[in-house]
């Protein structure tokens, strides 16, 4: 009878088909939305002051019943390890944890805000299987330039430490340019074409080399652009039509036999 | 013969084949591009000061010749209802209101401005089929991908909001990160590339995890933009015209004869 | 006798394959580039102080130089008047003309650096015919998408009309929206991801209604460059290998084929 | 026997095939990293007042380390010429000499940071010929795209020259354009984005021209974009393999069979 009972907050807890388990997730949902909210206005000072107490009470109900919800779902499971080591799993743990830890380090009940990661339960809530499968179709294709990118970030790492140590050399303190590291710094926000101006050249050699930084960083967009585009457009080309005979995809639209079998489209 | 002078109006207002017609769209756009520029002109203090009166006039005259307008289509066509919940219809409606909205919300008449969706109308009038066939397809391509794009938005707005609030702990109130809200602000300026630098990090840590929002914003957008391109290069794709004598797709607009059999088009 | 002096002139001056035609060519280029330096430095203030009677000589100098031959290329053309209207022409005589205005108007000498465009010589100089061909792809794809490109720019134009005079509504002259005009300025450079920040919102309505602005602005760059990239992928496409027997080009690379005579490739 | 030596030495310094090879590449990379690291530290004011007798030890001592390294690899390589003169050559030496440099001119020692281009060696070390050969279709796309990205920044020149001019001219100096080359640094601040705001425009007429050039900085980025995404859309298809049978090319990475005659790839 304990197996059964379970068994159905299983059925609730985890999944959406039936009416229980989906009023289960939109409440769920809801109130991960209530409580990033209350996060967000408990930090304004002047609401803080007004409803400080009430804003209080909140996030703690929360919390309390999202730390219920999460030693629920660590019952119910068959392998509670396999779910608490999950990306899920952690990211429920880390949605009740920060409050606790607040008693220990004061202000760090703001990182509850990582329960927003939760959200992404939406999709599947809401079998919005369009929206999965093209995140899948994103996800294939930034995996699938993965090489490419993480070349062209290291690129740009190399890019930005030359440019930012010869800026420091150029401009020095006077024009906020205290130390390498504040160089490297600004050296991302100009490449990345940023650009907040607390930190900017001021005399001429200076300002040649940062135009030809920027003008760099705003050329160089073009790579990774070419990259994950090209990505999609290929990723496309082999979702194309089936094959009759042995139903394999992925032909492009002027094939006339099948690329696997060689049977006629 | 009542029947026949809304016939006649209708020509005129909704119509632009004619002379009449014709010529009352042209002085219809004219008059909304001059009530448009009457707005920003009246908005200036030094502009107001002198010929405040002038403008106000202006822009009242501008309204009520909007607002007669309006009657008159809803007058003419035969279906009022269906019009004044068109698009049209509520546009031509909100030209007018906020003129009048201004006897009880000061300053609501700046909102006037709406009137400039009304120029909307002008790819209509100069049968601007080209412009509009072209807008067609824009519309096509962000139509397609807009789970894709939606995925891409959603996923932004967790970034942000854990990056916000990950920058309101690590800066705090001294570099202008007051509480989140206004962190969330940074952030989306921030990865948008905007960096307007009312707020900007000051602590090493705090530049290094900006450095690192920089750099993801720098570089997903790649993302929608392949989106996109995949999907204007795919829909170039399908308006290609197929071969009469093998049926095979994919020929180029300037081709006569089949790339595959050989057959002519 | 006279006429053949009128030849040989225009040869050295309009051509570019003789010796006398290639070095008058350098010579103009190296003139070009040293008068556009010139006007560089005069209007810095500290080196006017100390050079400004020999920056002002040169300047003059050159401007008599370019006087002359610009006369001399009206005087060895055979139809001077179609020369005159070229563009060209028109860039010719605006290289020369600023430095006499500048008797009329003070400060108008500083537009001699439309000279600088007659660098675009240059292409031509060195034959550079490798750079002249992908300039024309380049133009070609811009023109390909004109009409895509004009309703992109119309509808930014409205959205910044509209969002603009919001922001002056919500933020009023306080954060720096001190009338319309103003306000517009502020969308074109949040849009267009520039972000100063001389303007920026405070109120909390306002930086959520920017915030919308610029994920507005960072997505649609994508249109942009879907259209100008599908068009270049087109134009790659149409130049690819040509028909042995009708000598047309523009073959997909799997055509068997000729699209236009039927022949096989 | 010295030959022997030599040829060991070699084994070690410039190959990563035996253990002691690649144990040499990992702990010149670790030094590598580490005396970066110590230059961004050594420049940090308050870490220089504390420790700054430590770091320049550990500066001096990873100079001498590189300087014997490079003095070994001239000894050990048959045509030491030809190494000094490659690439990695100068990397090398440009590793060592600022350190020395430094007793000339102070502050030169910075420049060290160049040794984060020896970080390059990075992808041979680990065998890591995926990330190679996707650095090679990068660049392979860019040099293949150079005359069309060198016409593009040329007319970015001068669109530069000419823009800055003008709003030196509409501006003037009160608004921060204080001479034509600092109005040229604003128009590359602007064209590519990055929009620092220390100089702004404040008169409309300057205001409005400033616009024009975000929109057209904001809209020519998609020209750089599309020619990369073309170039690598094309690289991809081109490294498709060909068919056996009717020779055909143009077949999908994983296709078994022709998709024109069927035949078996």
């Amino acid at each position: 009878m304990r197996g059964k009972l379970r068994e159905k907050i299983h059925t609730v807890v985890f999944e959406s088909d039936t009416a229980a388990g989906k009023a289960f997730d939109v409440a769920l949902i809801t109130l991960i939305l209530l409580s990033v909210l209350t996060v967000l206005l408990e930090s304004v000072a002047s609401l803080r002051e007004r409803y400080g107490a009430a804003l209080h009470v909140l996030e703690w109900t929360f919390t309390i019943v999202f730390t219920i919800e999460y030693l629920l779902r660590l019952y119910c499971v068959q392998r509670p390890l396999a779910y608490a080591r999950s990306f899920f799993g952690v990211v429920d743990l880390m949605a009740c944890l920060p409050m606790y830890l607040n008693f220990f380090i004061p202000g760090a009940h703001s990182l509850i805000v990582v329960r927003s990661l939760r959200l992404l339960r939406i999709f599947r809530v809401f079998k919005l299987s369009h929206y999965f499968q093209e995140g899948q179709v994103i996800v294939q294709a930034l995996r699938a330039s993965r090489y490419k990118i993480l070349v062209f970030l290291f690129s740009i790492l190399i890019v930005v430490i030359i440019s930012g140590s010869l800026m420091y050399l150029v401009e020095g303190p006077a024009s906020g340019f205290k130390d390498i590291p504040v160089s490297l710094y600004w050296s991302v926000v100009t490449m990345t074409t940023v650009g907040y101006g607390d930190i900017a050249p001021r005399t001429p050699l200076g300002q040649f080399l940062a135009s030809l930084l920027m003008i760099v960083g705003y050329s160089i967009i073009a790579v990774p652009t070419g990259i994950v585009t090209s990505e999609f457009t290929r990723l496309r080309g082999i979702t194309r039509n089936a094959c009759p005979v042995c139903g394999a995809e992925g032909h492009d639209p002027d094939a006339l036999h099948c690329k696997f079998c060689g049977g006629r489209l």
